[in-house]
């Protein structure tokens, strides 16, 4: 164990190993977690419902069990999009204050089996993609944090907590990691159960999560799969064929975020990697108005709950008013919107005969002032609308002293690849940063 | 309006028109279906919930409001897996007696968007999967009305509601169907919300629904996926070009329903169908195997929250052995079966250049003895994992008095099509049988 540390400060694999060992107990861990959120939260403003009581009792279990799992002990944040039996879960929405639903998300069951800490769960944008909440950027509190899983990406950059759970229907995970500087993992669409975490677009809905390191999101996934052991990550000799792909909306990215793009790419090449450039599908600039209607229709379908249960005012005139005109996406653009993707998907597969992962621009740029936008999610609708794996990798400071990020993308269900080569690429960044 | 019967035992679509002509009232027809339940009860025990004054309230309301929409006061049964804010939901386990869900489930909005009554509840099988529920057969009731939408099939087929919301992952809206005489409607996978349904394995619960003919259930399907006109489904001069699909599994069939699969057949052809045979893709074989892999390893996921909420005692040994034994189903497994079952869907997608629809075996044959097993779901499985819409449809009694059925299967996406031409098979039975 890293005595220089505070043990909350720890990776998550360091401290199930140094709990497991005996050198520290997940109460003291979880101790100062909470001292650590306490003090961040006038600022951050980060959690939905963190209770000193509920965390410490679950840690005071953990430490007098036999080992449960992976991350047994580890304090977890959880986005308040998934159910939690002994957190009040409202979807960051006023509508559902103080609701206690009957069980937990899959999700967070998962976590549990695991032996992993539920600390508290965390401020998200109204049903994940409305009414921006009030956390603020760790980096900066005048910035946004991304959206929607703020709370989360916010924590984990904090360091709080090693890990967090996010989800992702347009740009919700990979948005905030970039924003904030951590990394972000949205895994391949259907490969972790939904039940219990809210829908919002049900095509496109993934959970994921964020850690500091790519080894530390790979055992939140494996935590999440249901997996009895680590997977090891470690890309050993082997280097990744990288493919560069900035694609038709490049125009939308900062000249800064783009040189940034470059220089990793290089930084992959002297380590290498070999390169090439990946030209976009002819139907990769129809993907955003795609991904847009398949969110849209859903949506308009998803919240009609909500509409039909709640008012106007508790609900926000803003949400109210787009559930109406989602209402107006035709059935048959829904259906040429999801055939569209399909196809997309199809598309993007094929060049992974020739490459291991894409590499391209998370977000256009740093955080953007103010916390009424949670800023613009165009590089990463694609990627949710063809539901390909997707990880953030922070890439160091850019003019404004805020995180740049690059995104990596790999085949569907190829999750463990798309990992095993982001930590190379993570490794060798970090090579850079450190000389 | 058909004087000649009780209002409640009207179609759907009468029972809308009779409605919005101020020929009967909402009431009066909930009265009716009231009645009628609890004198079917003591006997059939389809309802899980079901309470005079909550469905007359609505009707009253119903009465009172301009028309809504498609439905607008006609009652309908709602299987207990899909969340209901006026109605305890329980999917069927005694682990959730009393629970009372704080919005409905997606698809039960749009119901009520649709102006319909939910008149209540209707008995399942625990979760959709394991314990059968108590619902007899409305033919007899000493055999089973199949399941795991047993009370939904249940009370269509006894004329208590014209229409009925059903769920499928294995064979649970066709299985019920047939062996209750009813049209089953299983629209494409992915096509309506399963937003506040409990959820078993994800990537092949599908909801859909019950009623007396098909063009009932395509207005049922109309109101689920929120369209704002009855969608046209008569095939006019159209005849369709029909696959006759028997597959690798039809000596688990018995002889009379093939018999009758073949004398439907014959019956399209007098009336200027197109027939052709249709062989079994190669992997179709392995069909069974990949949705029993993917059920099972996704059950495992999406009911941990519940293992680990409820003791054993609780949720019945059987269902927790099931998922402990699920738990061992490998993910490499898992990945080969989801990739076998969409190649598995291209190549039966291939087929429909030639031919319009597939006919092909619901089950094997009529409802068996007993009330411990819901039947055989083999010729239900493939459809599933490979998410491509089909009806059952009544095709007269067998040799014990008890309903054949036979499934008709059209391609994702394309539930319309589908829908028009089981219209036609319909109604060219229909002619047989009158004469």
């Amino acid at each position: 164990m890293n005595k220089s540390l505070s043990p909350h400060k720890l990776s998550a694999a360091s401290m199930a190993r140094a709990i497991r060992r005996g050198e520290v107990t997940s109460e003291e861990i979880v101790r100062g977690s909470l001292e650590h959120a306490a003090r961040s939260e006038r600022v951050l403003r980060a959690w939905h419902a963190l209770d000193a009581d509920t965390a410490l009792t679950q840690a005071a279990r953990r430490d007098l069990e036999h080992r449960k799992g992976l991350l047994h002990g580890v304090p977890i944040a959880v986005k308040d999009l998934s159910d939690t039996a002994d957190y009040d879960t409202s979807y960051g929405s006023p509508a559902y204050r103080g609701n206690r639903p009957a069980v937990d998300a899959a999700c967070v069951a998962a976590l549990r089996a695991a032996g992993a800490v539920i600390l508290g769960k965390t401020a998200t944008v109204e049903f994940g993609a409305s009414r921006p909440c009030e956390t603020t950027n760790p980096h900066n509190p005048n910035h946004t944090p991304g959206g929607s899983s703020a709370g989360s990406a916010a924590v984990v950059a904090d360091c709080q907590v090693p890990l967090a759970i996010g989800t992702q229907t347009g740009g919700s995970i990979i948005r905030p990691a970039s924003f904030c500087g951590v990394v972000g993992f949205k895994p391949t669409y259907g490969i972790l159960s939904p039940g219990g975490t809210k829908s919002y677009a049900w095509s496109l809905d993934t959970v994921g999560g964020f850690a500091n390191s790519v080894s530390d999101v790979s055992l939140l996934f494996d935590a999440l799969r249901g997996a009895e052991k680590v997977t090891e990550i470690s890309a050993g000799d082997q280097v990744p064929r990288v493919g560069i792909f900035l694609g038709p909306f490049k125009d939308v990215a900062s000249s800064q975020a783009i040189a940034r793009l470059i220089e990793v790419a290089s930084i992959c090449e002297r380590n290498g990697a070999t390169l090439c450039d990946i030209p976009a599908p002819t139907a990769f600039t129809y993907s955003l108005d795609w991904q847009r209607t398949i969110s849209r229709y859903e949506m308009a379908r998803s919240l009609l709950p909500e509409m039909l249960a709640f008012n106007e005012s508790t609900l926000g005139s803003d949400l109210y008013g787009e559930i109406q005109a989602s209402r107006l996406v035709s059935e048959g653009d829904y259906l040429r919107a999801k055939q569209g993707g399909f196809h997309l998907n199809e598309d993007l597969a094929q060049l992974f005969s020739d490459i291991d992962i894409l590499l391209t621009l998370s977000v256009p740029g740093e955080a953007p002032l103010g916390l009424h936008s949670t800023g613009d999610a165009t590089f990463c609708l694609s990627w949710s609308l063809v539901g390909m794996p997707t990880v953030n990798l922070p890439a160091g400071p850019g003019a404004g002293q805020l995180p740049l990020g690059i995104q990596l993308v790999g085949k569907r269900h190829h999750d463990e690849t798309l990992l095993r080569f982001a930590a190379w690429v993570e490794h060798v960044i970090n090579k850079v940063r450190k000389n």
